[in-house]
């Protein structure tokens, strides 16, 4: 038996409409709270857009108890703007320009970002990145490193949040600088780019950033295991209709949601670390960025669970398997 | 205009039974002849086999003159079976087992092929070479590089086709030995894995060996435009019926077979190297093989010309676009 104090997604996609519909609960059955990506169509760019979203995802979740960390869509917003939203947001999370999913209408050019990054940095708001650049595509978390640098140097009381990590270089970054923090997926712990690609092609474990090589899922994993202080679960579960994955054009985004706390306890038992989940989960998130999560106990079990087929018209990760853990009460 | 004498594909997938019959027109028509891959299910690795597969693809390019070039999937064959099929074949093709599609039967240990590539040598026939590890994908075409470069070595008079080089590393190793030929498809001139899973995922443009870096394409096209001596084109076309690409698994195998000619004719004439582009598709296969193949005159035209969007159930590269080029005339 594993209990989890109030777990924590710090990178999730709920959408809107009918999707949220079916993946919202998932979510907030077996999370407190989770930071909510902000990159709708169009994005959530306003208090007013903010709120609306907030409560459709309140109303979705009912009758879980589960908090909606919002975010704003980064854009050059001044600081009226930004003290109104502040109590209303977790962060504001910066896309570069058509780097992924419903992220057209970013920041074209990094180096007007600045203003922007100075007020947040005095209201004291977290600025989470989606750091990939338009090179080719293994490169493109590593080329964006420069930036995170830069940034952190310059705004050395901005806490920045490299979103979903996949590279060892990434790591290696986080230890250079004390305010950079970073999110990691589950499946980054588990996929190569050789599970996506190696075999037969499999649309629905790609996702963006791609999965890199077997060296840098071993430095992350390595990294969760021993749960780096700054370095934070986030699903980045992302939902695409099945007609959208199996096609000529495959939209990227793995739907993890359904199966994370399972299978992250098979994986950190295989490992021997356990007891490290719950900073993983929970804790670190909890202490950098200063939140205060709803009460919630998650209890796993040890119990045979086969993961369904699809949710909707979502085919979920490990769709079809069977998993060693499943969560046998919540409260 | 543009006439090319005799244009060969040094590397074709035909597959049997209604397939053959969609696909082998199309590089009937344009092509005098092709090397025909026998990884079917089961593999091609009987005269037998061989002599009725052949009839098969000769009654389903009617009325076209093209000339199948048969090879024997790799076994460890004694010399009587080799001298049996020598008139019969062009080579033998050696797959690592499970490397690619129809593969699996194929070598499972490297270190017994010796004995019978000391035959092929001895009685004069080209091994053909799937040269991929079992490594992580984008490492199995390097991680084979060593093999090659060991039995061109030992096998000094055995003359080994690198099929489907995707990387710089393979062509530095051309150089160095003598006896190595390659074969380069038309899509690892064009694409590289940006293509396949920079932006959407693209199942029509995944393929063994997957398409690797930007420098990678640059050194193939690049030795293409030049015509290195012992680089021939092989197209690899391998067509799968759309379920099969658009799928939560998606078959490995890019369908060129029914632009190859026009968009060689644009490449190449892109970079001023329209004069070049007979060695690459025939020439140069004439000599390292020491072909003569039906006389067959291709001539090509620059007007437009709009690519089907199917071929039975077959999604071809480029489907839907408009290329600069077409066959006009075959004589």
């Amino acid at each position: 038996m594993l209990t989890l104090e109030a777990p924590l997604d710090m990178h999730l996609h709920l959408r809107e409409g009918a999707m949220l519909q079916v993946v919202a609960p998932l979510s907030a059955q077996a999370f407190a709270g989770a930071v909510i990506m902000p990159n709708l169509v169009p994005p959530v760019d306003s208090l007013e857009r903010l709120t609306t979203y907030r409560e459709a995802i309140e109303a979705a979740v009912v009758p879980h108890r589960f908090r909606p960390l919002m975010t704003l869509f980064f854009r050059a917003y001044d600081r009226a703007t930004l003290e109104a939203a502040r109590p209303a947001i977790i962060g504001v999370k910066l896309y570069p320009d058509g780097v992924t999913t419903n992220s057209s209408g970013g920041v074209s050019d990094l180096a007007r970002v600045e203003a922007t990054l100075a007020l947040l940095e005095e209201l004291g708001i977290p600025l989470l990145v989606h750091g990939e650049s338009h090179g080719f595509v293994l490169d493109r978390e590593t080329e964006f490193l420069p930036f995170y640098a830069h940034w952190a140097q310059r705004f050395p009381r901005l806490t920045i949040v490299m979103e979903h990590i996949t590279t060892a270089g990434a790591l290696a970054l986080l230890d250079e600088y004390p305010n950079l923090a970073a999110t990691v997926t589950l499946h980054h712990l588990l996929i190569t780019l050789d599970d996506v690609a190696g075999g037969l092609l499999a649309p629905h474990l790609f996702c963006k950033p791609i999965a890199k090589r077997p060296e840098d899922r071993a430095a992350l994993l390595a990294a969760a295991l021993r749960t780096h202080p700054r370095l934070m679960f986030g699903s980045d579960s992302a939902p695409h209709p099945i007609h959208r994955k199996e096609a000529a054009g495959c939209a990227a985004g793995v739907f993890t949601a359904p199966v994370i706390l399972p299978m992250l306890a098979d994986l950190f038992e295989r490992h021997e670390a356990l007891d490290q989940l719950q900073a993983f989960v929970s804790d670190n998130a909890r202490r950098i960025y200063g939140l205060e999560p709803p009460t919630k106990q998650v209890r796993l079990a040890r119990e045979a669970w086969q993961v369904p087929e699809r949710y909707g018209d979502v085919v979920p990760f490990a769709a079809g398997e069977t998993l060693n853990w499943q969560i046998v009460e919540v409260r």
